[in-house]
């Protein structure tokens, strides 16, 4: 698979996938072109990019400092005022070269700078390849809130270059892989044993476009998130109030993505096995799974509470309840669950124990 | 004319609006709905809102200093901010009370919050009732940079009560009949010559429906500015660099929007007569119009260096070149006309003159 055409913009995969980008430049005469990177990227990758990509006569790279906490507003304003001096203007195209922080922040950048400018999303990290990607999220944070303001919008192109993910540590590598092994969990059975039974994650780029095609027929069907798209949420609820907590705690290093929706995931199966059907042997499947590719996160009594409060704030509330999605089985998702306090936190335990 | 249908949302006119507004409430079961006020329609226009519409459970009213210099990203921020203390979540609804300011700024709170929520706009001020309220533009500016930052998105409904306008002084409902004016201009001589004979402004809301009518028209017809919809921005182009250039004057009483568009459709006109085929008698009148309802705007030649600085940063630029919307008579309009810099500099000499 080379190109997944979703909806009015395509995905395009490999190192030959750079001809389309040069031939929408080409073709679309923008006024400029503009590169957003961070502090990352403009050396990991930029190069390779800039290998591949014709130079154009008006050509600016613009950089943010790279991380999760300078995912605001605060950037946005940063980015705002810099696009404005540099003379973008409606024909003006902002390629969004990195990953989920540049191309989450970068979409919404663009699709908010003058009501709407044209962008491209050129994902360089496993997560962003295979998540961020696709579904036209875009956004930040607002203070330890995630995603809290944004908009759906999707890019012109997304380019999948999987020669990109020399430039990850293997850390990186299997944050990325968590949301992959979710997509089997929530939708094909086959694919989650396919990637719970390797050896390494050395070799994933040919598993790459199963993830992908997996999310695009998912958000396809439900753009706006009314109904299946919550399925891709698995593991996100408790996960993302973990992310939050973890991003807020100035000792350590902060929890990747994938880690924290890792256990999320752990924890979601917990729930599921009560509220759904889940068999207790595929949930200690599932974590087994998770604990065999990712370290254990360390959670007081102190920091479950500070989790669970943040809560609250979930986008998927509904008149002030918080709605899960959860597993039927390994393969089959079910949306709009209401959990109980004491099940909460008996999932804590499980990922503990 | 009670309801006008534009695409997916309603302009309903009077106050038997309220009722359509009561129904969405009690029909769409938000789980809470918030009011934004600036701090002159808190107190002005909110009891009268209060009067007319059922209390619901969950309602706050959420306020915001008065005025041009407070439509930026910090004041989103806070507002942001606040809707999530308050537990603003996606099932929410953001009714927008107030006028130009609030509506668009409160159209972008509402549309990239939790990537969009629903909202309603009650305009409050004249310019807001025949402008601001059709075509879905919403945003904030950016420094001097007027609506730099924003969306399209329509409300759920937009609410259209004349009785608002009893909370106008003279100068604010001058400010809107220029925009009531350039309607006539752009799109009817007929219309244009039943305004422009009038004797006072004091009965006005007769007339408002007809101009929501011919803007929602040239939405309806090109929502993303594509074409048509240029049209709307005669006397704009001047006009938004002038009311930029003032705004950032310490000195004097800001110039209100209408203010600083009449003297950008006298200068505009004048262009027209070189560039298109309005005639000189009739672009006499023009100005003659305008200079009986609006006094003329004192512009130094320092003023006007930096007035033609701000075109720069006009949205509708093309490749570097501003583009305007000029006339070809009353009543008919041309888009994306370039115009040189000496056309320029002697339209700023006829208006003065």
């Amino acid at each position: 698979m080379d190109v997944l055409k979703s909806g009015s913009h395509e995905i395009l995969f490999g190192s030959e996938a750079y001809p389309a980008l040069n031939q929408l430049i080409s073709e679309s005469q923008f006024s400029k072109v503009f590169v957003l990177t961070d502090s990352n990227t403009i050396t990991s990758c930029l190069p390779h990019f800039q290998q591949h990509v014709q130079q154009v006569t008006s050509w600016d790279v613009l950089e943010f400092p790279a991380g999760e906490t300078f995912k605001t507003l605060h950037t946005c304003l940063n980015l705002w005022e810099k696009l404005s001096e540099l003379g973008a203007d409606r024909q003006s195209l902002l390629i969004n070269l990195g990953g989920g922080v540049v191309t989450d922040l970068g979409g919404f950048v663009a699709s908010a700078y003058q009501r709407g400018i044209a962008f491209v999303n050129i994902p360089t990290t496993l997560l962003s390849m295979v998540d961020a990607s696709v579904g036209g999220k875009t956004g930040v944070d607002l203070g330890p809130l995630k995603n809290q303001i944004g908009l759906i919008k999707n890019p012109e192109i997304v380019l999948i270059d999987p020669g990109y993910l020399q430039t990850l540590d293997n850390r990186q590598i299997t944050s990325g892989f968590a949301e992959m092994l979710k997509h089997g969990l929530i939708l094909d059975k086959d694919y989650w044993k396919e990637l719970s039974s390797l050896e390494t994650l050395d070799h994933l780029e040919s598993l790459i476009p199963r993830s992908v095609q997996l999310k695009e027929e998912v958000v396809r069907t439900d753009p706006n998130e009314k109904g299946l798209r919550k399925i891709l949420n698995f593991g996100h609820t408790l996960g993302h109030a973990i992310e939050s907590h973890f991003l807020t705690q100035t000792s350590g290093e902060p929890l990747l993505h994938g880690e924290a929706i890792a256990a999320g995931m752990v924890m979601e199966a917990f729930i599921s096995v009560s509220q759904c059907r889940l068999t207790q042997a595929e949930c200690d499947e599932i974590k087994a799974v998770f604990l065999r590719f990712f370290p254990r996160v360390s959670i007081t009594m102190k920091d479950q509470a500070s989790i669970l409060d943040l809560l609250r704030y979930d986008k998927k509330n509904d008149n002030g309840h918080v709605l899960f999605a959860l597993l039927d089985a390994i393969g089959k998702a079910r949306t709009d669950q209401k959990v109980t306090p004491e099940l909460l936190n008996a999932s804590f335990d499980y990922y503990k124990e």
